[in-house]
């Protein structure tokens, strides 16, 4: 398997007994997965994407990403959550978290969309003046408020440029297959478009188009990418905790919860992962944050934030476990060389590689975490290839959705992410929104 | 006052007679701090600094800003923790958080030796290939781990590239002033040096020349950053809480964790504060997270952070507050334009300012996340001026101060931070912990 784990380090703080009592709830969460019978039963499509998925349209894919890295300097990605963490995350593991200042071939890729910042839009038209642009709207409806209202911009910004005809052949879409605003303007339009799927929820998406797109447009082989997500989907099936990392990473961390650690840090040692901590965060608090309760997601990249969030790991209150990814190894290899001054006194490391002190630091902090009062869950991964990168995306995602079902919570909805809207849509004075306006006015004004 | 603070939204979840009751303990606080008779007090030179800083070694970092500018088209800062986060998050904050990609007539700026990873540091001796460079070596020592590797690196390629003579007008340290492996060889070769003060810690020194020469170099007015602290230290000194907007932070956020709140979120709704999130988070997690207590500190960009953390903040477990810097004005404005088709129903919208639409954001998620039960704090800070910059990042630093004592822990030492550091010496078989490495290996090997 691709991804192992090891829970060692949480056995002094939740017993092997407390471990197996999730046994039968494990079980119980993969029924009512794959029988299709649990709650949110209809957004459960991301289960067997790896093997089914529209061929035709994946063929499509390639093509539009092999036009867009022959006639583009820049792709513009319009997209907000799920519609952009996923293909950001997979950008920078795959490439680099230095992707638009290393590209060599390929497009630069901006996420935009995702904010309200007229700073953050406005620079970007700066950063796409002189450079051939494309541009990928992604939005199941085409109605959410910060892609709209980016988008609105940019398909004026590139019917100026390039002229209506020009502008059809440099925007995408990826939106609704048949309904909604977007794809209605995509028909009339012309543009190009791909589906997100019904039965996908945005924070699942991103082995869809809505991710695809993008990570192709940056020249990763993403048959590759489906290739490790098939494999995943074929090694996780097992209801054996002892046999199935992704059920053991399921039923240790909620047996964590329970036993009253609230906050989960997912951890890596790469500056590369940072943005797939990101997706993780979304993936995990979206799925699980409901019903007054859920294990908080937060991150960190280590070593840099053992000096920035290690003191409160160390020592800070008790209510923190961590789970740490770590790869068996990195991209390149670097040698620390001898400096026979010895100035800084690091001679004791001459000839080993940086990831040999990596690795030792990760093993040195554990250990002291872990006396410190803190669980530890280690992932261990293989390389960074487009292969692992998949399985890891599909182990992640089962495993929070058999997490939500041993919560007891649906896994697949966001009710929540609904009541800022309307707050905002009748401030704002939306059609429709009126009556909630003057109440709302009204306790801002007290 | 360029930060102002407003509370109304935490009065559900904590009375006026919880925080009025603060207000004793906030004045032994300040008494503790300005009296320096308090824990920790060889570290409070960060207090009167912006008035009380060495003026000749100030227009010595001006001048050689100015030199890194003429002559280099990359500055690599190598340093860790608060030995870079402070100068990262200004140059985000005031330049952009593509800067490196924006640069117009300033070096690409690189931070370096905050990890252990060797595709980070190949990649960034990629990225130096074919411009002219210069560096920033900062740490007190000269032996902290991740920076000495770092430096020992490009240390060497410095002279393999420009020789003796010509690495030594490249290369700056920023350390002790007298004692130490960096300082003693910076004499050594002739190095420009600056100074870490002794008593001010690294979370604190982003306004000594551990900040200020790698923010002047990306063509940042330091005299104005300096000058917006130095109100800031006029200005909150106020023992009344009523009256002193710092106070009431660190009052109200300790109310609020008395009352049973563990995590506190720092907010914005622009991308460019994202690295100053994550220097607040060391300043405060560093701070009071020891004695297994303390605030949890988190953080989050909005909107693009309602579609990831949002739904847990709104219905999640009720463990968070959160605290959100708002922003008067933008850099920049920008009107959302007329679509007569109104393809995408925004038409409502046309005419307004980004700005309005993201303030109305604003405002309606507090309205929702206060119903969800999440307190919320607003911080309200007129522009993203140098000077606002300097007078935030000292609101911050004396709340956490005041904070800490509130508390009862001292706000500035970090002994959690030295744990995981000896495991992975003794690992490493680093000469001097030869005793912890068998045991250490032994339970490794468990």
């Amino acid at each position: 398997m691709a991804v192992r784990i090891d829970t060692r380090y949480t056995e002094r703080f939740v017993t092997k007994e407390q471990v197996s009592a999730m046994q039968p709830r494990i079980a119980s969460a993969h029924e009512q997965l794959h029988s299709g019978t649990g709650l949110g039963n209809d957004f459960i499509g991301w289960l067997n994407l790896p093997t089914d998925y529209d061929k035709e349209e994946f063929a499509r894919i390639k093509q539009a990403a092999a036009k867009i890295r022959s006639d583009s300097d820049v792709l513009v990605v319009i997209g907000i959550g799920g519609s952009y963490l996923g293909a950001r995350a997979a950008i920078e593991y795959l490439k680099s978290p230095n992707y638009n200042l290393a590209t060599n071939g390929g497009p630069q890729i901006f996420f935009s969309g995702c904010n309200i910042s007229s700073d953050a839009l406005n620079e970007l038209f700066m950063l796409c003046e002189g450079k051939r642009v494309s541009v990928n709207m992604i939005s199941k409806s085409g109605t959410t408020t910060e892609p709209a209202i980016a988008f609105r911009a940019f398909k004026k910004y590139m019917e100026e440029r390039y002229g209506k005809d020009g502008a059809r052949e440099r925007i995408y879409c990826t939106t609704d297959r048949a309904k909604g605003t977007l794809k209605a303007l995509a028909t009339t339009e012309g543009y190009e478009t791909f589906v997100v799927p019904d039965n996908v929820g945005g924070r699942f998406s991103v082995l869809t188009a809505v991710g695809l797109l993008p990570i192709a447009a940056a020249g990763v082989d993403i048959d590759k990418l489906m290739e490790g997500a098939r494999l995943a989907q074929n090694e996780l099936c097992d209801t054996d905790i002892e046999k199935n990392p992704c059920y053991k990473y399921a039923a240790v961390r909620n047996a964590l919860y329970e036993a009253g650690f609230s906050t989960e840090l997912l951890v890596s040692y790469e500056p590369a992962f940072q943005m797939m901590n990101e997706w993780w965060k979304q993936l995990y608090g979206e799925s699980e944050g409901k019903d007054t309760k859920g294990i908080f997601p937060a991150s960190a990249i280590f070593s840099t934030d053992l000096h920035s969030l290690g003191q409160y790991i160390q020592d800070g209150a008790r209510i923190l476990f961590e789970t740490v990814c770590v790869f068996d190894q990195p991209k390149q290899q670097r040698v620390i060389e001898d400096d026979p001054a010895n100035v800084d006194g690091l001679n004791f490391l001459t000839g080993m590689t940086m990831d040999e002190v990596n690795k030792k630091a990760f093993a040195g902090t554990v250990l002291a975490h872990v006396d410190g009062g803190v669980p530890n869950i280690a992932l261990n991964i293989d390389t960074w290839s487009e292969s692992d990168l998949g399985y890891l995306i599909y182990f992640f995602e089962k495993a929070c959705a058999i997490s939500g079902y041993v919560l007891g919570v649906n896994p697949f909805n966001q009710p929540g992410v609904e009541a800022y809207k309307k707050n905002m849509f009748a401030l704002l004075g939306k059609p429709g929104y009126e009556s909630q306006k003057a109440e709302l006015e009204a306790r801002l004004a007290e």
